[in-house]
């Protein structure tokens, strides 16, 4: 089944304490994109720009992503500069140059009307709305979205929210966009807004999925938050794009199965994991592109084993 | 099997956004011995003062632990008063009166020389020290410690390490010992000190156990580190004593166990979360005083069905 993401195809310029890259490819819908990749057919919608080579589109069509969708404009692609150096918790943005995001519109190829599964992707909530709204048949909305759009376009960003089956954002966009402390409180909060699954990711302790609406998994629900792990790292190289490899890999293996049930869905938390570790182990994309199905598999093995009581 | 706890039995007076109590029991070796005396025999050494009544005791003794090491002293119990008003993750210490414990000798009864497992529960290191020589053929050995000893007694704790086989910590005082932020790293070097085991608690996100010593669990060990979630919960009224509840479920189970396998230490893991979120129901030893087996029992369950792909 095929998942359309929308959202950002990017430059990352990032410094860690492991050194730092400049202008590697990288943005939300590129990392969900090559995540999801290795489970189900992913067709981004983005704009790039001159800068953009077709050596950079290649890294997406070598893993079999339909780029139809990859809209070119005059000047440069979308530039993020961050350090993750004294805390690799969390970026420090150093520069965010917009460039061709800054007049972005979105345009749904023909091709792209049938896809099943929709993914929003971090970009400014009026376009997820507007993608969303021409997307209306689809099997099931996934989303994300981070402080910037919670603090300072709060309406724009609550109608997206009533349009989602599942949003995915961390402990902190939780806690903010709820005003509440306590996590199943702030969760309740949250789904009050609309989606039915909300997903937190707590980062290198894994993350946590809560449900208000059981239907959507079926008669034999689950009615407890389910709690995947995360993988204990010894080097975290990089951490950006952790988030979306993490959807990429829920969202994908959601995608290529043919029912939602509880199984189902907790498998595709503990691939969200996985996809997350390896996006981890080195700069930008590297990771996320050479990464095998065979090598995915032992590692949702390995999750098992490190969580699983026999 | 019997455990042997040294510790603190004290009295709390606490604040928290849920309300405030004077003067309730408490103290690390207290939440730990009730927490472990649901799967084992307990017995306890500590020193009380002239406020402690019968009624006190009688906490201790309904739950079948022994207080034969329970010294009486001239002068007041030792008197923690604390605040989670504003950050129900860390408490905000407002005061210490240590009084009968300033000059604490632990004694071991000759009836506690059996003892089969030592809990050196968090108190100054040269007092765990002693009871550890004092008990020098026990099965196990597993202990606690604060920020306070690892910033200001290094030297006396680092001679504790070496003789315990299990250290259980949470995540600050694992970065603060080892001077390493990385979790695995940190954990390494913490190993290196001595604990053959090392169990980090990360408070509502759960508890990760890292191994050295392979053997220790037998031929078919555990190689991974070994995560085991927390339960979310709506309402925390007190987390006083939920790291010593977690101590006391942990090490009272595995002392219930006739061997230990990697089976064993994961369900102890799991028992250790099981107290922990028991304890935090209610203020002070409450909750852990009127919990039946079979509730423990539900609520392994309940870890089971958060935290497993089936």
């Amino acid at each position: 089944m095929s998942i359309l993401v929308v959202g950002s195809v990017a430059f990352d310029s990032i410094e860690t304490p492991h050194g730092s890259v400049d202008h590697c490819l990288g943005g939300a819908a590129t990392h969900f994109a090559l995540a999801a990749s290795y489970f189900t057919q992913v067709r981004v919608i983005a704009v790039v720009g001159e800068d953009f080579t077709p050596q950079h589109e290649k890294v997406l069509t070598d893993r079999g992503i339909d780029t139809k969708g990859l809209e070119r404009a005059p000047g440069l692609s979308f530039h993020w500069t961050g350090s993750y150096v004294g805390n690799l918790n969390e970026a420090k943005t150093l520069g965010t140059d917009l460039n061709v995001f800054e007049t972005f519109e979105p345009k749904i190829p023909a091709a792209y009307a049938d896809s099943e599964y929709l993914f929003l992707a971090n970009i400014d909530p009026v376009l997820q709305a507007r993608v969303r709204s021409e997307m209306k048949d689809v099997r099931m909305v996934c989303g994300d979205t981070m402080n910037y759009w919670i603090a300072d376009h709060r309406e724009s960003l609550l109608k997206v929210l009533k349009g989602l089956d599942v949003l995915l954002i961390n402990d902190g966009e939780a806690k903010m966009l709820s005003g509440e402390q306590n996590l199943m409180k702030a969760a309740s909060k949250v789904m009050a807004m609309g989606p039915r699954i909300l997903v937190v990711k707590h980062g290198e302790y894994g993350a946590t999925a809560f449900f208000c609406d059981r239907s959507f998994l079926g008669a034999s629900s689950i009615s407890m938050p389910f709690r995947a792990p995360a993988l204990p790292l010894e080097e975290v190289v990089d951490p950006t794009g952790a988030g979306d490899s993490f959807a990429g890999g829920f969202y994908g293996y959601l995608a290529s199965q043919p029912e939602f049930t509880p199984a189902v869905f907790r498998s595709a938390m503990f691939y969200g994991g996985v996809m997350g570790s390896f996006a981890v182990e080195r700069f930008g994309t590297e990771r996320l592109q050479s990464v095998s199905r065979e090598e995915i598999e032992a590692r949702f093995q390995l999750f098992r084993e490190i969580s699983h009581l026999e």
